[in-house]
Formats: C-alpha cells, sequence, structure tokens
C-alpha cells in the first residue's frame, strides 16, 4: 500500500484533529523494530483519546505488540477511552500489573464504565485491583440500573448548607482537602440532604462574602432520579443547557452530580444508536469489529428484508399472467415501489427523530401525518406526470402512463401516511421506532406500490 | 380529537421532561378566550426551552394569539430557544417594542446565533434595538465566517497573567465588577495573549494562595482559531472532554472562549443533519415547515431516486424477452436488488458515521473495505442458500435457485464494496458523503442486482 495511494491518503478536506498518517506509519515502524524508546517518545505527545483511537485503527497483531511494547506507559484514560468493541482483547493483552496500576489510576466513574461491559472474570480480576473504599464506590455504582443515571454520576459532590453565605463556602471550599478535580457548582442542601439550587463557582467568585447562597442559586435547576435512563438524561442537558445536575435517591436525598461532558457522551452513543439502527446495523458494530462479529449485527435486518421481499414477490406473482402479456409491466414496476420506499424513509426519518427529540407528541401528530399526506400527495403528482410521459413515451401506451401515474400518487401518499404512523405505533408499544419503522415502512411501501400498479394495469389493459 | 384517542396521547413510554398535554390543552384554552392572566400563570413554570418547544408544537394561527396575548412576558430566552423554522414568524408577530426588550436582554452570542437566519431588514431592526456597544459585539462576530468558531464564541473571558499566582487570581476575580455569569477556566495568557494553559475554577479553589498558576494548568489544552469550522470544534470537545477552549485570532491572540454546552448543541445539530441527509431530507427541515416547503425539501432527493430508478428499469428492459418466456424472473427479481440495496445501506452507514468520527482513516480503509466484502460474502452465501431454496420450491426449478443464489452473492459482495468506497470517494472529493452515498449505492446495487440475475438467466435459460 503506498502512500501516494488514492484511497488512502488522509480522508477529509480539512485534516483538523485527524490522525496524522505519516505518524501512524512511525508508530508502526517502532513497533516492528521493538524500538521501545522510539514508540514512548512519538506517543508522549497524544491525547489519551488518540491513543485510543489508533489502537481502534491498527489491526490485532499491531495492536497486541504496541501495547506489549508500550508496556508500564499504558495508562488507566486510554483505556476509558477505548471502544467497547476491543477493550477485552486489549486488558487480555495488558500485563497483569501494568492492568492493575491503570486502573488505580482511573476516577471511579470511568471503572464502571470499563468493568460494565466486561465478562465477570475479567470484572473480578478489575475490581480486585482497586483500593477498598473504591471498590466499595464503584460496586454502589453496579448496583443500579445498567444506563442509569446512577452509573453516569459522579459520587464526590461539593454541597453547601442553604443557610451559608458565600463566606463560609469560600472558607469550606479553601480549607477543604478533597475537592473533585472538575466541579462548577456547588449544591445547596437542606438538612435531609435534598438539593435546592446551584451555585455557580463564578457566581461565588463574583460576590461579597456576606451574602447568603440562597440568593446566588441558577434559575434553572433540574434534579436527576438516581434511575432515570441515560438518554433522558442527555435530553435534559441539552433542553436547559445544564452543566452539571444532582441527583438523588428513591427518597429524593443527594447522591452524586452529573457533568455535562458525560451527557455529551451519552447524547454522541445515543445518536450513533439511531443513525445504525435506522440503517438496519446492530448498534454496538464499530470498525474494529471482525468479520464474524459483523456479519452477525447485519444479519438480522437483512433476514428481516428478506421476508418483506417475499412478500412483496407473492403480490407480484397474483399478477404473472398480464406481465407475460405485457412485459413492460416487469420493467416499470420497480420504479413505482423504489418511489414509494424512498418517500416512506425521508418521512419515518423525520418522524423518529422528532420522536427522539420530543418534538412530535400528542398535540401536533394530526397535523405532522396531515402534512406529511399532503406533501405525498404533491410530490406524488408531480413524479405522475414525469412517470406519465416517460411510461408513454417509452412504450408508446396512454394506458401504461396512465396506469404508473396513479400507482405513484397512490404510493406517495401511503408512504407518507404509513412514515409517520408506523414509527408513533412503534413509540406507543414500546418498541424503538428507530429500530423497526424501516422494515414495516418499506413492507408497506412495496406491497402497495406493486398491488396498486399491477392491480390496476390488471383492471385496465385486460 | 379526543383526549382519549389513542395516536395523540402521550407519546413516550416514559415520559420525563414531555410536556404534558393536560398543560397544553390548558394554555390553548385561555389562549382561546383571550384570558392574559392564565396564561401567564400556566407559562410562569415552563423554561424558556419549553415555551418555544411549545410554539412549535401548535399550529399557526394559535402561535400568533399566543404570542399576542402573551405580550409583554415574552422573553429572549424563547427567541432564542426557537427553532429557525419558525423564528422569522414569531418575530414578525412580536410587537416591536416587546421585540426590541427581548434582544437587549440576549446574551451577546445568542443575538448572533438569532440574526445569522433572518433577512436583511429583520436584521437591521434587530440591531438598531441592541445598545451600542452590544451592536458593535454583535457586528464584530458577524464579521467570523458561518458555522465558524468565531460566530460560537463568547467574547467575555476571564484571563490572567502567566506569572500570576493562585491568590492573585482570586484577588482580581473578587475585585472584578463584570464576571461572565458562567465560566469554567481562568485562561493564562502570555505578554502578546496567547493562550497558554487553562487552569479551573475549582483547582483555584483547592490550592494555596502562593502556588503559581501555572503549575495548575491542565493537562488536556486545545486552542480554537477562530475560523475552525463549527464541526470540528464539537469534534474536538467530544473527542478530548473540553468544558471550555480559548479561541484565538490569525496572529494567535485569544479572542474568545467556546464552552461545552455550545458545542454540545452544535453535535446536536450535526447529528440532525447527518441523519437526515442520510435519509434524503434537507438538513434545515423541521416539523413546524408547511407543506409546499417540506414537499421542496423533499423534491430533489425523490428526483435523483427516479433517474436511479429508471436506470435500473434499462437493465430490466434489456431482458423483456426472457421475462415474458419466464415470468418467474419477474417475481424474484426485485428481492436480489433489495437485499443489495439494503446491505449497502448498512455498509454506508457505518461508512458515513465512521468517517464523521475520524474513525475510518487512510491508515484502516482498505481493512474496512476487505471485511465489508467478506460480510457481503458470508451474507450472500447465506441468503442465497435460503434464496435458491426457497426459488426452487416455489417455482420447481434447480437452475432458478442457482440463478438467484449466485446473484445474491455477487449483488452482497458488490453492496459491501460499493457501501465503503462510494463514502470515502466523496468524502475525498469535498463532498458529504451522508447526503450523496445513498443515491449512488443503491443505484450501484439496483443495477448489479437486476443485471447479475436476469443476465445469468439469460445465459443458463435460454
Amino acid at each position: 500500500m503506498s502512500s501516494g495511494d488514492n484511497i488512502t491518503g488522509d480522508l477529509s478536506q480539512d485534516d483538523s484533529y485527524d490522525l496524522d498518517r505519516k505518524l501512524v506509519v512511525q508508530i508502526l515502524d517502532a513497533v516492528e523494530q521493538s524500538d521501545q524508546q522510539a514508540l514512548t517518545e512519538l506517543l508522549e505527545n497524544l491525547h489519551a483519546a488518540d491513543i485510543a483511537d489508533l489502537l481502534e485503527q491498527v489491526d490485532a497483531g499491531d495492536r497486541a505488540r504496541l501495547i506489549r511494547l508500550y508496556d508500564r506507559e499504558f495508562d488507566g484514560e486510554i483505556l476509558s477511552e477505548l471502544d467497547e468493541s476491543i477493550r477485552e482483547e486489549v486488558i487480555e493483552t495488558l500485563n497483569p500489573l501494568v492492568l492493575a496500576d491503570a486502573v488505580r489510576e482511573m476516577e471511579s466513574d470511568d471503572v464502571v464504565d470499563l468493568l460494565e461491559d466486561l465478562e465477570v472474570p475479567q470484572q473480578e480480576a478489575i475490581l480486585e485491583a482497586l483500593e477498598d473504599a473504591d471498590r466499595v464506590a464503584v460496586e454502589q455504582s453496579l448496583s443500579y440500573p445498567e444506563n442509569s443515571a446512577g452509573r453516569l454520576m459522579q459520587r464526590e459532590v461539593v454541597m453547601a448548607p442553604e443557610h451559608w453565605n458565600v463566606g463560609q463556602a469560600i472558607d469550606y471550599m479553601r480549607n477543604s482537602e478533597d475537592l473533585p478535580d472538575q466541579f462548577y457548582h456547588v449544591v445547596l442542601v437542606d438538612p435531609r440532604l435534598h438539593p435546592i439550587g446551584n451555585v455557580t463557582l463564578g457566581r461565588i467568585m463574583a460576590t461579597k462574602r456576606e451574602v447568603p447562597l440562597t440568593e446566588l442559586v441558577e434559575d434553572t435547576f433540574q434534579v436527576i432520579p438516581a434511575d432515570q435512563d441515560e438518554e433522558d438524561v442527555a435530553y435534559a442537558f441539552n433542553q436547559y443547557h445544564l452543566i452539571s445536575a444532582p441527583v438523588t435517591d428513591g427518597e429524593g436525598r443527594l447522591v452524586g452530580v452529573i457533568t455535562i461532558d458525560d451527557a455529551m457522551i451519552v447524547q454522541d452513543e445515543e445518536h450513533e444508536e439511531d443513525i445504525l439502527r435506522l440503517a438496519g446495523v446492530g448498534e454496538e458494530s464499530s470498525l474494529a469489529d471482525r468479520v464474524i462479529e459483523t456479519t452477525k449485527r447485519r444479519f438480522p435486518w437483512l433476514a428481516v428484508n428478506l421476508v418483506t421481499a417475499v412478500l412483496a414477490s407473492l403480490v407480484i406473482a397474483q399478477f404473472e399472467e398480464i406481465i407475460a402479456e405485457f412485459v413492460a409491466l416487469a420493467v416499470l414496476m420497480p420504479i413505482v415501489a423504489s418511489m414509494g420506499g424512498n418517500a416512506g424513509t425521508q418521512s419515518l426519518t423525520v418522524a423518529v427523530r422528532a420522536i427522539a427529540t420530543r418534538d412530535l407528541t400528542g398535540s401536533n401528530v394530526w397535523r405532522v401525518i396531515r402534512r406529511e399526506v399532503l406533501v405525498g400527495l404533491v410530490n406524488g403528482v408531480i413524479f405522475a406526470i414525469v412517470m406519465g410521459l416517460v411510461g408513454l413515451a417509452w412504450f408508446g401506451s396512454p394506458i401504461l402512463g396512465v396506469v404508473i401515474a396513479v400507482a405513484m400518487v397512490v404510493n406517495l401518499v401511503v408512504a407518507g401516511l404509513a412514515g409517520t404512523v408506523i414509527p408513533v405505533l412503534l413509540e406507543k408499544a414500546g418498541i424503538d421506532p428507530a429500530l423497526a419503522s424501516g422494515a414495516f415502512v418499506t413492507t408497506v411501501t412495496d406491497v402497495v406500490g406493486f398491488f396498486a400498479f399491477l392491480g390496476l394495469a390488471a383492471t385496465v389493459l385486460l
């Protein structure tokens, strides 16, 4: 693979933040020559997130050699940045002593994130490496449901009684031994530890000592229950522009805090899940997956698609006689189905996205359905005219032109209707509309497309 | 529309953060009865973002009536939260005095965001409402390119000379008159105003007065050039877990700061753009768009699809004779094309997403292409066997079974290849792969699917 090779050059037009391809080549050279010093120097100025990306991009053999050569320099942050798909493999490759050191360096919420996806023996090995206090904290976090606010939060909270003033808060913080590295708010709590407001560090800095903290609380204040789904947490951060939010247990007591950087990661994961589910790809897929895993993840959706395609074929089979007589029908029929499938995908994507952002609600669902049907009608009429003329010109049959035109209008209207109603009904049934809408909608547009076109043809041509 | 109606009930299973439908009904009742006091009370406890959502969800008539009735209570934050699609309409409806007050309350970066999408006369009306200093700030921001870091940043920065210690920084901040409401770092600058490090407020709080600030700077420090694209800004925040980052001009001087909440909004918008572009929907679409706008946005992709569908039909037309003889071919041919289209969509979505996250690079593109082709081969063989047997059972023809099986393998391999290579080449050509890959890939899978199946059939059956 030469570096002048077109497809392997830097991919993006503007390559800010792309891993420099020359650097990657140098790193792999150092690995090949087992030159530990060169490797350490090359990796020294890379952020852990970039080293993790590098490990994901090289092949499994280079990955293992790199990790063994890098050895004691491998730190916990790289582990937290690694994609889930190769974490287990990397952990197995790591020298157990290096792994133990790496894990001890990590923040407790990062350890939780790491443990979640590992097999039990690996989990236990890592838990054993932790100090007692950290292990208890990690085990407590793991007691919250997967993908919940409880797993996402950090337990270190800076709080103050509601009756304190600015001076007391400053003195408390300046005398405190173990403030978290990153925090943005002081959480005010009542005597039963219920959070009642957030005061930003900036406001505290800017205000005179004698002012009560209660006068400085932010207008927007959202308390997150520990069992709330992380998707809802990310929504709340995005909707209300939160920077950090207190997390409470079943009794409403403060047990931790979630910060916006964690919410941003969840938002990114949720988007990835939506986009991959809409395309019928298992949501945990990654470029580092191997052929067998990837095949397994892609298989179910293709299997569903095969069933729907066979259903459509069964419709076509009802019209074998007329197709044998007018072969033009076989030539034209995929056009109607294809246009319906595309229009349906447009409608369903807008609907799925609007459901995810809470923009499609009981208040406007009828208006949206009406709009989608009207859009289908308008576009249907335009494309009906075009295809009617194409049909006429191509096969010289005005009747054939009319048949394809009518079928086009019918299918695009049905596409708008199905593309909106199906995601809404799936959501109400508790099924992720991103996952299942595509199969249902294209089944509808295929079946309706072939049936309308061939059925109409059979009626008028025979 | 009764409230017992199934489809209009609360949409999500778990309705945290959904606008309460009962509240919406009460609000619309108050609007209908022109009961200003009731309306003000109902909206009092809603966050501006929720009021903006409400305005997006009701129809245009209710929206105008609500805004006129709410009148002076309408504040600037609602304006910044509104979806672009209805901003102009809302601004035209607002009493000009209320609009002027609302705009004067807004932060300067929010005013910039508001102005960007307005027509010139509306822009000028709003600029005139601003005080002189604010107007200059807004006009300076507007001088940066659209979607650049310069437009995204806020100009208020808390900075300190690099030689200061903690005590000096605290004294400076506590004596400063106009600290920003929200800030998380003190930016250290050299004498030429080049940013050289970030110190978090938390670290300053936790550290003794005599410690130099340079000892407290964060390990991760990214400086953003003012002309960087906002998509890259969002990537940097997500990749390096930044909370805020200094923005510099062409000479490397500090001119502003971008905070993670703005980056999170950009990330959300970029995802929305990707997901809608992949589905062939104009990226600025919104549920509040009207039929004509929506039709116009959907039309181009459907037009492209019509061309590709006609191309596929031209392929079919080459085989009219054999179809007339063996109508089973017309029944089965859509299956091969449909499976290829779906497999291609899977591959291209993974590729588009991986390009966006910088995971697909020159270093691993060949390995990914090989993997996708192998996945296509494995799934192709499985579905070939299934469809071969279906073809045999359905039409009693072993040859037909073999033909569909071979065509299936060919098309799924081509789908994996095209689904990866096409997005990569589009990206290299400077075309957004999310926008254009779908049309190219499905054209390839349709044409190859029909040609392989019908061509093979013509060879062995005639």
